[in-house]
């Protein structure tokens, strides 16, 4: 199954396109069909035409261009005329459903036009009048044209209808054509094509498994359900649900001051996960037995660094509890004064395990320090395996769609900054007490 | 209400984040955060620090600069001493419940760190720690020393917590405080800032009216909400939900072709709202006698335009209809060939009113043609008083949020357009045709 990146026109502004086809590719895509990320990152540039183009055909007479060679150069033919025989042909043959009268001549001229232009990557848009009694024909004949001349199609796109149903039924045509085509040999050769003498009817087999390439609003939750239906697609093309995202429209993610000139700072709020750890961090991956990651530990920079087959007491600060928990912690806390009530919430939710890792991996490494490169950068497809094998060690709870296991950010010694930094606030607050006898701490 | 844009960081790529800060602006916005943008399109920059600027301060001794001059120039005092004095005298004579300890000394610099920047235009972030029991007293603090030289502060922002309590709760220390330092004014004689003489002291009735605005994850619900409940907030601050847009992450819009060297042409789907509208078109806004707008007319580029006070026959092809009538359309439909289908549709669904316009605007005003402009375009503030101009023309049951009556977009002379359209496609799709007796029209 192939991913293919086709959002540009939905991404907000040309740098939002551009960031999209990036780390796509990064995150695991195949292609895109943005262009100029193609020319400017090296990602594979994939797609086919658009409706548009297809419809800017009414018929034959709008092709410039009819000829085409063959590919190994030693002949040239009318390629629309090519494929209207093989059209006439197959219609004879084949039960389409449908008279040939019906089939759109713009269509085939669009699609001959294609087919000139990239003759060995030939890919046809089926669906701008009707994928089952007009695209498909026109582009099975364009193809077996195209095969005269020694070149194979890469295969055919569906962007509108029920895409189950439509990709069976396109694939099963592709099985009758490839059947037919050879059984039947003997009858193209009492009719040849004009230019062009054929004297091998090599097997159409790989007709079968022409490539179906399936979009329009594609998301994770189309894909499962075709997935649920069977399909016969070979590759989606993903466009407005990726680069950007329904259930999440912006990410949430800030900057914070942690440590300013060398000492920690915080941020206080009411909700817990708006508070910041203060201190400035390195972070590290502990892995398992079998290879996959357990957690990722963070620790103060200048702690020392978690070692592999010794016993390491994690924290988990920020754990989901039910909301009845949260309820409970909040009303204790709230009776006390705010800085040990975010003590308070701190400490409650922490949890602990004990962790022995096999392999310690070090995550933080530093690329842009006083004002320069520190480390050569590594290339896109560098990042693009990283990534892909960061992916494969994480256990498959984590990445199932529905209620994955969260995966665990801890700390190594969380308790010791924290009540550190929260005392420094404490006596940074009290710096002009006059000597009440309170209790915050 | 004054409304501020605070999108550039939730924004897709910086050139997402101009765009947004643009049309928002033009959609009715009174200001941006993004300075880029106000330096770019002139428009005006509103804005507070951030929390990490609050945090970066632990006491007075991180303030570089600690005095201010005067507004008239005439004298120049430590800021911070003054507004400390004022702390302690307002706290003394207002219950904060809080005593002075607990308030932040290090917010109180980065106050003063502000206001010493923006004498003119001080504006608070007062929730870092606790809106109530430290930013709000350390802002009133820092507002009246500002006074004391002849400056007043813009306001404060709240940017976490219960806006409507918190607002209505900081109003109403802003009005204790205006109303005990009038009363006390002489009180201050007896202890005069070290480095002024105070020997007037005007009215402080203003700072019952200070600017409270209020931003955190703030969209169109969470303000019907509070509008509900009764806030003092006076300007809001929104970022992601309007830089992105929750209920609908990416706007569906395409470019289609619609005519080509002069001849229409059309894209069939089987979902009606996906058939294109053949023809090259112009557009008009028909109103009627109260001012408002009724409709906006689509007539092809070489139909007559429609006149005032004059009987027009408007059609509205795509009107909403139940599922039920939608369905039962399709089903008769469907059993049909699939140009008919599509007629049919289009045919069933359209619904017609007899509109007389008082006025007739033309929509459609051209300024790039034939590679070049034509002429000049709008200034950004033309394009804002004319969007706010065009929404005043708009009924209210068009703008409201629950159920909105949706507005028509309607064709003069659609069914000519469309016959012609389908007969042409129809003689195209036939002109192979052998003879059959069809009867697809």
């Amino acid at each position: 199954m192939q991913m293919l990146e086709f959002g540009l026109r939905r991404a907000q502004g040309p740098n939002g396109g551009l960031t999209a086809s990036k780390y796509c590719y990064i995150g695991g895509f195949d292609g895109t069909s943005n262009v100029l990320a193609g020319k400017l990152f090296g990602i594979p540039v994939k797609g086919t035409q658009a409706h548009s183009f297809v419809c800017s055909f009414s018929s034959a007479n709008d092709l410039r261009i009819r000829s085409l060679k063959s590919r190994d150069g030693s002949t040239e033919c009318d390629l629309y005329s090519l494929s209207e025989e093989k059209r006439r042909w197959i219609m004879e043959k084949v039960d389409w459903g449908v008279v040939e009268s019906e089939v759109s001549e713009g269509e085939l001229a669009a699609f001959v036009a294609y087919a000139i232009a990239f003759p060995s990557s030939n890919m046809s848009l089926i669906d701008t009048y009707d994928v089952l009694r007009s695209g498909v024909i026109n582009f099975v004949a364009v193809t077996l044209a195209l095969f005269d001349l020694g070149y194979k199609s890469a295969g055919c796109r569906i962007d509108s209808g029920d895409l189950s149903y439509l990709s069976k039924e396109v694939r099963a045509r592709f099985g009758k054509v490839a059947e037919l085509y050879v059984s039947a040999a003997p009858v193209l050769i009492l009719r040849p094509p004009r230019t062009l003498t054929c004297s091998r009817h090599p097997s159409l087999d790989w007709i079968q498994s022409l490539t179906i390439v399936a979009s329009n609003d594609i998301n994770e939750e189309t894909i499962m359900s075709l997935n649920e239906q069977s399909h016969e697609i070979d590759a989606f093309g993903v466009g407005t649900h990726l680069v950007t995202c329904q259930k999440q429209p912006a990410l949430g993610c800030v900057y914070k001051l942690v440590a300013l000139s060398g000492h920690p700072k915080i941020k206080l709020s009411q909700e817990v996960s708006k508070i910041t750890i203060p201190g400035r961090k390195k972070c590290f991956r502990l892995y398992g037995k079998t290879g996959y990651c357990i957690l990722d530990l963070m620790t103060l920079s200048e702690e020392d660094e978690p070692k592999m087959n010794t016993q390491i007491l994690c924290r988990h600060p920020f754990e989901a509890r039910t909301s009845e928990e949260s309820h409970q912690c909040f009303c204790i806390a709230s009776k006390s004064c705010y800085v040990s009530h975010f003590l308070f919430q701190l400490l409650q939710e922490s949890k602990r395990a004990l962790v022995v890792a096999s392999k310690v991996e070090s995550l933080h490494q530093v690329f842009w320090t006083d004002g320069a490169i520190a480390q050569e950068l590594p290339s896109i497809n560098a990042i693009r395996d990283r990534v892909s094998q960061s992916l494969r060690t994480l256990r498959k709870d984590h990445r199932r769609s529905l209620n994955p296991t969260p995966y665990k950010v801890s700390f190594l010694l969380f308790v010791s900054i924290l009540v550190r930094a929260c005392l420094e606030f404490h006596i940074s607050v009290n710096r002009t007490k006059t000597g009440e006898n309170r209790d915050e701490i």
